[in-house]
């Protein structure tokens, strides 16, 4: 096994978003599901965004959120996701190459515009997500670079890569490369309805042990295992996966290995302005510990971090360096 | 007069900001003139956006942003600007029209793009814009509704306006328009280096009684009588216009008519995010407080109220009802 070039790739939809405040009748009106992330077509898009009120876009998608985050912490990373040669896709290639990451996936030069994430933020901070997926539907195995992927460390995925077409081939060349030249692959469950969709297929993947990592919050973990009872899903996660980090919001996050648990705790947070966002950058701090080595409080406690960080603010992706944010709070040198 | 159909129709150049957070260095390097508006052309529009970092795109423009503001605060409010039938354009048509504007300039089909400031944010919180005018160049007097302008209470231009081509043809025939019907009209001076530009023209508007209110910052007052000596630039005033509303920062504002001249007080904030905009908000509270036909100090605080909710957070849009936030300090019923 050579030195490996990247930190963590991730692999995920290429998505810009598009949010905006509402209040809690908008999504009542709209027939949404508070907090969850349902996909729409072109068509829902359009009739959505002419009802919601002004809006800021900003790059976002989960992975990319996560691996723009590995970078703020002083990470070496890269991603791998599909955008159209629109105008959306430039302002996503622009920002996430503006972050310090490799990004050198082709966009799309036919087919459907830049992904889109309408996310309606409630005023208690809650944000409900609609997604286009757009060009990330076209996702292609042969967007897979082999010499890209056993040069990173870990090769990072999103739960949401099993909705487009073909993203979950390329979701699996990915793996295999990763697991032939001894690297290691982590997942992210994404969204408990996304694991609803997907459940035999998410266990598949750990069974066969071809992701060695899950992240998951408590209502994926519930919705994985099919239980209220949250000792026995962690007691399947045991059985099923080499470690899991579960999350729990401002309770911390709890790190399940085969051997034991350790809970580590949240960072206090003044005003949960916007949520969007906490889990990729809990993954992201959290990925930054394991490529220093720390040990797994350490690993908690940076991802703790960086989801405090994006939590107070609108928007998915850090305002301020993660590292001189981690170097202030002790947790890297 | 018939009875006015809009409190305010703000005629300005329709832009997208693309917000970015920048060091020092980076103004320095790129050779930017802190806390100005520069103008720029497409190949160093593209050249700028490739330097600089991870960045937000929000809608803004100065009248747009004060139009917006004004409908924040409950004021009925209307816009004229071009933008180009693309994606920024529709962004821009879409946020002003769901902050409850009327805004019907035909978009441009042909010719470049939607407007674009590159707003540099750094540290201190103070902004620094870089603005590629693309469609908004192709303002023309053709775009100026005769039967709008006329059910206008107020019709207010941003000073800019004096860059594009033809767009001070269109503001001068909104002028005619607005004084046949017994209306007034307002003007933004914009920006000290604006003033520098174009200082006789403004002069020659004031003293033709072709605008009846001017807005300026004491650096565009200064640049317009060239003096340091503030109290000869106000006696300026005094000669030049009926009414003028002087902008000082945290020092609050000092509104001047030909009898006297009287002081309010800023409100005070708790830190300074972002000054993009302030000027605008500012402008947007006072004239809403006109159009309720309030008494010069509560038009002062609604402009100042106004301001330092947009200073408080990035962009240079309201990111909560106005409406509320006045009634809250007691402004209005």
């Amino acid at each position: 096994m050579t030195t490996a070039r990247f930190d963590v790739l991730g692999i995920g939809n290429a998505i810009v978003d598009v949010i905006a405040r509402a209040e809690e009748d908008f999504l009542l009106a709209q027939g949404m599901r508070k907090g969850g992330m349902a996909l729409i077509d072109g068509a829902r898009a359009q009739a959505l965004y002419e009802a919601m009120g002004p809006a800021v876009e900003m790059s976002g998608g989960s992975a990319a959120n996560t691996i723009v985050g590995l970078a703020s912490l002083g990470g070496r990373a890269a991603f791998v996701g599909k955008v159209k040669a629109d105008g959306l896709g430039r302002s996503f290639g622009h920002d996430i190459r503006a972050a310090g990451v490799s990004f050198n996936t082709p966009p799309a030069v036919a087919g459907p515009s830049t992904g889109r994430c309408y996310v309606l933020v409630t005023p208690d901070g809650e944000r409900t997500m609609n997604t286009y997926l757009g060009a990330a539907q076209d996702l292609h195995p042969d967007d897979i670079d082999a010499d890209t992927i056993a040069a990173s460390a870990v090769t990072y995925l999103e739960g949401y890569l099993w909705d487009p077409k073909h993203a979950k081939e390329a979701f699996l060349k990915a793996a295999k490369i990763a697991h032939d030249a001894q690297r290691k692959v982590a997942l992210t469950l994404s969204d408990a309805f996304c694991v609803d969709r997907w459940r035999e297929e998410f266990l598949q993947l750990m069974r066969t042990r071809t992701v060695d990592l899950i992240f998951a919050n408590e209502a994926e973990l519930h919705s994985l295992y099919q239980t209220s009872d949250f000792n026995a899903a962690v007691a399947g996660l045991r059985a099923d996966i080499a470690i899991a980090v579960i999350t729990r919001s401002e309770n911390g996050c709890l790190i399940v290995s085969p051997d034991g648990a350790e809970a580590v705790p949240a960072f206090p947070v003044e005003r949960v302005v916007d949520t969007t966002g906490a889990g990729d950058l809990f993954a992201a701090g959290f990925l930054s510990g394991l490529a220093r080595g720390a040990d797994d409080r350490t690993c908690g406690r940076l991802g703790a971090l960086a989801a405090a960080e994006v939590i107070q603010h609108l928007g998915a992706r850090p305002e301020t360096s993660l590292k001189d944010l981690a170097r202030e709070n002790g947790l890297v040198d």
